[in-house]
């Protein structure tokens, strides 16, 4: 017996109209990182049903070709490259994905960018303030879409909390505390993220950057730091932890630090702001959930998984969490919404100014912890 | 210039040998846990890779045929079908899928693998022993690979739970006391969890069989109950709620509960094993955390998320949780696992046998509610 | 210089009008309980200030001459007796504080209000239903005050939770689910909490009795309970643990749970409701919190220690915490109003019908351990 | 029946020997931290059992001569004075303590010394360091026993965490990060501590201070800050709140802040410490905990409240817990011992030099938030 004898319908019959346009995607990086998105293409293509456009995952670069094939086939990309200048030629991709290391992020993505891709790149944008305001300034001249990837805008709690800050509902803020702590820092070993001249920095741009570009996305504008550095590994060039006072232009002050120096923690980005009317805290190994003391009537732990809270119309009855790697999807979501509209990337996506400004932060706070004075933040 | 011209190598090319082999699936039901199987086979083909074997999603099932079109569509199914004898008549079907209502478990599943399908089926497997009974002795007589899709097995939390008992951690087991508790059981409506022929119970079937199913996969057997149930809701025909004690063979005592009307309880299945060296507590809601007592030394939080935890090779760097719908990825897993490897669900999987016997401990609760006395369980 | 020439003013001439009226004071038992009432009766002179009655503490009871010698010198007793008896004869005494193992419980207590002493007696009242009863009994019929020390009902978060169910905060109740878990269970040695012809039970009366007069103080009167119990240490007399289920009049269902055998578990005295319009959760190692949902909004941590707060017009500014111990600060203070003014002890107060009521749901559980059936409470 | 007859025995003719020395003393100030210290004397009497020294109440001195005759009823003082000096000329008073506002600390202080009384001060010990470096000096001229009444120290809590690292087990000292938050910041009147002549600095002094003092018992000498003030409220003299990163003498580098204007913060003095052999963290909203991570095993909460831990011999069986004013009855056990056996303060009591030193931190703090360096404290 056929399949079509007991009412079969394929497919091809029935996917006749309505289509969602493609988009090709060319991603550069196949490590942490475009495991994340390519995840997250694949992911958001049925769950955010249906997707703003459907992304064709075209080919995926990387300098080993024996591994760059085999995430080829792993994700289901067509083909893959071992120089991503292939994907910048290459017609059939729209979107270039730059999930590479950071000396990899500006010479790519300006090539895209400047071949007519619209562009994403992971965070940080540059490994300084200099390399991230050429990067932004030369894709910004080109007209194409450009998102920094500071994905952690896009945990649903983290929307949230900027929903209930845009309602005025913490008044006036006058606190940001935020650090991000984990604990791998001893390990040994050549990896890029200790090399100066790959990464740039250490725990500042790799952790430090995420909490700066939520406390700017949270609380407003950074207007001076004074800082501290650590390097506790011998013969490590790059920061192992920093710590940091801040004030924002609104009048707020707070802390930011990152480390890799935690024992215990894990993935521990926690924030809490306060405000005159109320506060929120967060902690990204519980990331889930977003405490809220509505004036000064304790913290209510708020699951934030129920229908009407920000990306779970994509997802499950409430109280069936979600997971890290879909803050990735929600970002990607927002992206090709933009291309497909021609909308904006901000103010919930961090744009590549976005990248540049967190980077003139870090800078300042590089200043600060080398010359010991109190340093102002100011934008080009 | 062609993407040839700058080395662009097409996966038709690359993937020329050493493919995984294809596993055809249909699938009855596309609501809830017919999108979280989807998603499973969708995510596991590259989050597990290589995957054991290679889902190929042939056909879903549906009555409503707008619906299950705009499903197939969605998750990618090559067709669909109306009427689920199409799957089990469907060569190109090798695994069926049953995520349909509990009366429609029993005569697709028996079906299926009786046309030499493989078959994983959702729980409660029956609407009572009886039907459960029957389900599991015709499948068995088959000898196809079957499974009940207790998911829960598939936290890493609760795999981590159940071998450190195994390795003996715990010492002598002396209590079980689990929970699954929600908020939704003022629901108006005429949704068929609330219709006992559709459903056979109602929080007993559909939260409290999972609580069972993890008491007898971390502690054992369980000898006697003695319940009670409530129905809050005027003019429901279900069970709102169940209470109960119960012993099990190896001489722990403990409590099982379940209950749909617990306000603030979003999705709260939570159970503690207290052993004479030690203590395990979990929590759905913190899918990713384990609470850990060693001896009488407190309880620490064992977030579940290092390279070495069970699942986790498929993941990220620690502290990056995964979501609830990624049990479901482990547990098909390991079903394409079995049947690549002729190999067996049990223990870790959950078999017909086991939806069988939590069917047998749920009956045998009703009947103790029934009747006030305390029921023994025997299993037949 | 005297102390007169720089101004110094002594009390007795400060002293001489607005004082607070004296109550003699007799206590049975110098151990756990007699330490923790005598360090109450200290604090409320000056913490509850004015103190309703001005506690003299005039002579403590033991059998041990050297110890409660010892005890007296301690607590500042002006003297002691090595035989009950001589409190009950003693005229100064007009308040009896029965703080003896159980097994002294009726005898003392009865033949103190006999003799015309208001009495307070320790939990549980009696060894069984039996004893309980007649206790009551025979105090109610000399009219004087009567307290059984549940004490649990004098944490401030307790008495906030029964003011927020009282104000309707939590709609109709579905369930009550509270267990006391400790772990000592495997101690060695003679001691009277081991022997049944002295505590009467284990588990059950000890921490058990604890679960069923915040039960009955929160939700109301138990109707049925289903229970087991387990001994799990070779050769004691009394159970190690009770689980059951329970009812009550009011339609509510729930668990009441006690065990020594928890490791991790210190003094972990949990118990949640859940009501039609919201839920509270509390944890006696957390003292100060209380949890609640108000709807389903997810659980805020009260942190019980504002100035609004039950009994907080005694202590410190917010966020101070209070301890464990000053709960019978509140229930003495409680005790020594109602004497003043001639005052009810209920409903706040637990009365000896009220360790009576919760001795006869003990004694309910015993019997549906025994006999496997469901039991109906019913009161004399 | 006169009480004789039943074998009644006097204390008169039981306290024949044995008796415990007395101390007297004399306070100054009988608000909150005047009722603290009361409180603690009278209840360390009995519960440190036998005490150090027997405290005798000699008198109380405060202003307004209604108020502290109350306080002196209250509290059980021999009589009051309202001018100190009437204390410090009292033979009677061996003991100085003042508990009165900033601006009332150095002159009694210097003057109770040096009339030959031991003396205890609460904190910050002056209004900047000069004024504390000249208490101190002259203090520890006269050679007297003083201390600085950093009464966290106490915390149980607090004191085993300084034990675990002072056994090496948390290796090197990498982090500590401190913040003491409350939320009362926007009351409205003329209160002292908002008074910059009487309280001399605001969040600063007032809760800075104990968590600089911390910081320095827990890892060590604090070497440089980078700090920024604000202050909220208009037309306010002192800061609402501070912010700084420090520098510690061991290398390690963290944060430090304090602040009243933290919603839903009631009593939050939080620090974490990260070694390289694990990880520290408490709450002094649950004073009876502290989360430990062992190497990198994840935290486990320590409910500090057993036998063998610090204090707990004064107390109550395991998970009977303490509150805070309890961290002042083992302040003054303490203080009381030195006292006796003339033995020292310090390590674990803070002497007027620890007051001294948290206040030159501090002076350097406000340095950097007006110059905008980073500030080394030098110590005179």
């Amino acid at each position: 017996m056929s399949s079509k004898d007991v009412g079969f319908i394929t497919m091809g019959d029935a996917r006749s109209d309505g289509e969602v346009q493609p988009i090709g995607v060319g991603m550069l990086g196949y490590a942490f990182m475009g495991k994340a998105h390519s995840n997250a293409y694949k992911t958001l293509a049925y769950m955010t049903w249906p997707p703003p456009l459907m992304p064709r995952l075209v080919a995926i670069a990387g300098r080993d070709e024996e591994g760059v094939a085999e995430a080829a086939r792993r994700y289901g990309f067509e083909g893959y490259v071992t120089d991503w200048k292939a994907l910048v030629a290459d017609e059939r991709v729209q979107l270039f994905d730059n999930s590479g290391p950071n000396n990899l992020h500006a010479e790519p993505t300006i090539a895209a960018a400047e071949a007519g891709k619209h562009v994403i790149c992971e965070k940080p944008l540059g490994r300084d303030a200099d390399e991230s305001h050429e990067t932004w300034q030369r894709v910004a001249a080109t007209g194409v879409k450009h998102m920094c990837a500071f994905n952690y805008r896009f945990v649903p709690a983290v929307r949230l909390a900027r929903q209930l800050i845009e309602a005025g509902e913490l008044g006036e803020i006058q606190h940001f505390r935020g650090s991000y702590l984990q604990e791998w820092g001893t390990t040994e070993g050549n990896i890029w993220r200790f090399d100066k001249a790959l990464a740039g920095s250490g725990a500042l741009g790799d952790l430090g950057a995420h909490v700066i570009d939520l406390a700017r996305y949270l609380v407003g504008e950074i207007e001076a730091v004074s800082a501290m550095t650590a390097t506790f590994q011998p013969g490590r060039e790059v920061d192992d932890a920093v710590e940091s006072v801040v004030a924002f232009e609104n009048g707020a002050v707070g802390t930011i630090e990152a480390s890799r120096f935690c024992q215990g923690r894990k993935n521990h980005f926690a924030w809490e702001i306060n405000g005159s009317k109320g506060s929120l805290a967060f902690d990204l190994e519980r990331i889930n959930e977003l405490e809220h003391s509505e004036g000064n009537a304790g913290f209510r732990t708020v699951l934030v998984s129920e229908a009407d809270h920000p990306f779970w119309e994509h997802w499950w009855p409430q109280g069936h969490m979600i997971g890290w790697e879909h803050t990735f999807v929600h970002e990607l979501h927002h992206l090709l919404t933009a291309i497909r509209d021609d909308g904006d990337i901000a103010p919930h996506g961090a744009t590549l100014e976005d990248g540049y400004r967190a980077a003139e932060v870090c800078d300042a706070m590089l200043r600060s912890a080398q010359g010991g004075g109190r340093e102002t933040v100011s934008y080009r």
